[in-house]
């Protein structure tokens, strides 16, 4: 029997989404199980190897899968192991995942890389980046994460953990606090907490009214919504946001010289807000023989499909 | 006859270097001949010619010239053009440079890149960078110019323009005025000028006594003597200099996570002041999975021969 489907798999740190993928990009089947229910990873992969074998059997799909793509925080592309990963309770240390999950599946051979890096894969197989050779795809979710796409190959680098753009330095002085220990980090102001603490920060600072005011907890969705409404306050955090993207972005440029940088993720849905400040302050901070010559895209992938896809494009490769 | 050599240029403002090499990186015969005679092409690419027919009757290798590879300033790969090149009076526009000088040389392909490319090519071939597949070439001279090399292959982008890392921003607010036009670029801190006019602005803001002083005008090879004699203000410019240098290289580290970055041109030769602080402030600003993994490595090549070399490693690809 042709062995002409592929699994990918999202891990994320409350759930991991799977889906049985065929090479036009069409979902056949696709469940969910949660990421945080277990210490160790041995149990982890038990279940998830249940799950997998369930919806082959609901998809018919028994002898037909070629490959398993996933895509996970601080996945490592060579070594198919996830690392350190501080939303994963069960990859504290070093697990090797693609090993472990291969055995479990009988043999079906697993790829692995970081969720970022599955992302751009996805989007070059099935989405915007479509046809792109060079393009940097920026995922604006909890965290910020980047997948850098050259010649066709994601860059992985010496060490398989390259495309970190989200811990490059968006404020050199004084910067906020960032999760991985370091200040400043774009991914302390572009996350979608980033958003959040910035509304939060501006709304302790000044008296200007917000609709904002009135809740007990600001998450960007808040954010997004007030912006909506038309809220000053929310208005100027999105124009906040976007100018530090399109600053960074500027720097991404003089690197790679890519003909676009797609955005990716919850915050990338606030397009009509971001989509502006990111574009002036690009302009305004990139050579001259790059201005106005590099698109700002947003990503076309359905959502709940993306992630799906972006893992099981890397699964075609094996 | 094998065609067993090539012929390295490298255009600089002032002068344009070029030398028939063997495959070991034997530099055969070599000249120079001005840059700045001339204001159009065409009569720079004759005389270029003639010097090139000189030194191959010189070495006796009429034949033999299997590629010309020429390094030079706003040179793009892809189009084998030089454009906009502002120290350059014959290349202001766009000059079919590569297609030019392989016309006047009998229909000898010649392949061109940018200066910084040319010497990451180099390096790799003959220099520091041997057996390395993942490194980034920064080269500190009159600016500051990159190559970046990702498995081997030099990152060229989607247009020919990649690696212009001097002109990401060292310094976002009041940074110091490029000569491209932007604000706060690494160039405007860390190139020869940057480093003399860092001495002159300290000079200036201060009484503290320097041996500097007592010049009229100060170059980087002044403060680089001064350092060299123990003086605590030409000292504390390289200390400056090179944290300028390790914060931004830890940007460049978390983009493509090299193994090494590899430093040429005028001012490496100061490696003995720059090598600590650039250490101490990449190990600062970069993320903890990379610390103390990421060399700093100074080029070995011959600074004479290094130009050529690196601009004739192109040849041997084509």
């Amino acid at each position: 029997m042709a062995k002409d489907l592929v699994i990918g798999i999202d891990i994320g740190g409350q759930t991991s989404k799977c889906g049985i993928v065929d090479a036009r990009g069409t979902v056949l089947a696709q469940t969910v199980i949660r990421s945080d229910n277990h210490t160790t990873v041995e149990p982890f992969i038990a279940e998830l190897a249940e799950a997998l074998n369930h919806i082959i059997a609901e998809a018919g799909a028994e002898g037909r899968i070629r490959g398993i793509g996933v895509g996970a925080p601080n996945g490592n592309y060579y070594t198919g192991t996830i690392e350190c990963a501080p939303n994963l309770a069960w990859a504290h240390d070093r697990v090797e995942f693609a090993k472990l999950l291969s055995e479990q599946m009988n043999g079906i051979p697993v790829s692995l890389t970081n969720d970022a890096n599955a992302a751009a894969v996805g989007e070059m197989t099935y989405g915007a980046a479509r046809g792109m050779k060079n393009f940097i795809m920026i995922t604006l979710g909890t965290g910020v994460g980047s997948g850098i796409v050259i010649d066709g190959n994601v860059v992985y680098g010496h060490d398989g953990f390259a495309g970190e753009l989200g811990h490059t330095t968006a404020v050199r002085h004084n910067g906020r606090q960032c999760n991985c220990g370091k200040t400043g980090c774009l991914e302390a102001y572009c996350s979608a907490i980033g958003v959040a603490r910035t509304a939060r920060e501006w709304l302790e600072m000044s008296d200007e009214p917000s609709e904002l005011r009135s809740l007990d907890k600001i998450t960007s969705k808040d954010v997004y919504e007030a912006a909506k409404d038309g809220d000053k306050l929310a208005l100027k955090v999105f124009d906040f946001t976007g100018r530090i993207l399109g600053e960074k972005f500027a720097d991404f440029i003089a690197f790679s010289a890519p003909e676009a940088i797609v955005l990716f993720g919850g915050l990338a849905r606030a397009k009509e807000f971001l989509r502006e400040p990111i574009q002036k302050a690009m302009d305004e901070n990139v050579l001259s023989l790059w201005k106005g010559k590099v698109q700002i895209v947003f990503s076309q992938l359905k959502e709940s499909d993306a992630a799906i896809l972006g893992a099981s494009a890397l699964a075609w490769e094996l």
